[in-house]
């Protein structure tokens, strides 16, 4: 049994996503960050970092959302979004699943919170330079995508696309967005024709990128 | 049959660390950053972000030493270093290995080159920030050890534990190093406790922090 402490449109919204499209029982507790709720001692005894997402899995809390989207995947292998251990697929699935973990999720955080990489005073040079790093990891995956596509493993969707869907709809607001890239913005088309992106968006309540 | 593209001490070495630990026969290609070998168009090739490390997994390659360092785990269950899908300890494994690869190695990033996080003009200030980071993730983990140590996952290492002590020998250099928190020092001698260890400095021809 799953609970998840989520909010509308966080780094959440993959692990929420990938529990409605496996069908995996769950129940949901919403955080309003604007209200600090991932910052009571409450929260924080759960998830010392203090960020969203946080799993309970059977009553025991787990953080990173990417380690979740894997665990989730594990949970229904039936379902086929988590190539098998020794299988063909497996060391590109994780090597994508870390990636979007380590080189993409990271800057996104340094482009909504740009006083973390140097300080407030350069807060403005580092949300340029954050936005710049995104840009070169969605011109790699757009690269990737166009030859190896539609899907990062080609034919099939996995829990990486969901991820990189997520971190695709966080770049909605900038100048240039990630639908400015057509094989990124094919992938987002496939993603968004699955019945559970439209279950998604009404519980959490969104309506922007839909 | 496995191929490391490596650098001695760089994020390669948990990867060589648990290809030795693990006595996964494996060759090895030396790559010399300072003559910028990584950024040759055969290398990006292979590894479009023209980062450290490469492995080919039977002639194919795989980036990010995280997601190797599950593949490698994985193809040797019987050594235990990685807790099977469905056990207790499986969360909590894909926790740690997510959180190590985007919570503690992305400042480290950020330490050695400041100026991918606000430009030259703020590398300073973006170096101070990244070691401010550092030590937050560290304290958070140390603190964890101190409950529910000696190693990440309790009283049995795991491929994260390898990543971890890489990851601790790269504060090396600052004023104050993982070694300075106690139960972070506790892990690391458990570490080098193993044969492994030795094998793995030899075979890079590293010395400090040994």
């Amino acid at each position: 049994m799953y609970t998840l402490y989520y909010a509308p449109g966080a780094a959440s919204l993959a692990v929420h996503w990938l529990l409605i499209d496996l069908e995996l029982p769950h129940t949901l507790v919403k955080l309003d960050i604007a209200a600090r709720e991932h910052k009571t001692p409450e929260y924080l005894a759960l998830n010392p970092s203090g960020v969203v997402p946080t799993l309970l899995v059977d009553g025991k809390p787990m953080c990173e959302a990417a380690a979740m989207a894997v665990l989730l995947a594990e949970a229904k292998p039936e379902a086929g979004l988590i190539p098998a251990p020794g299988s063909a697929r497996r060391a590109e699935f994780l090597q994508w699943m870390f990636h979007l973990a380590n080189s993409l999720q990271p800057p996104f955080r340094l482009w909504w919170y740009p006083q973390e990489a140097a300080g407030e005073a350069y807060a403005e040079a580092g949300k340029a330079t954050a936005e710049a790093r995104i840009h070169g990891v969605f011109a790699n995956l757009d690269a990737h995508l166009g030859k190896n596509g539609p899907y990062l493993l080609g034919d099939a969707p996995c829990a990486a696309d969901f991820m990189l869907v997520m971190l695709m709809r966080w770049s909605r607001n900038m100048p240039k967005t990630a639908l400015d890239y057509p094989n990124l913005a094919r992938l987002a088309d496939l993603m968004k024709a699955r019945p559970s992106w439209k279950a998604l968006y009404e519980s959490e309540g969104l309506s922007e990128w839909a």
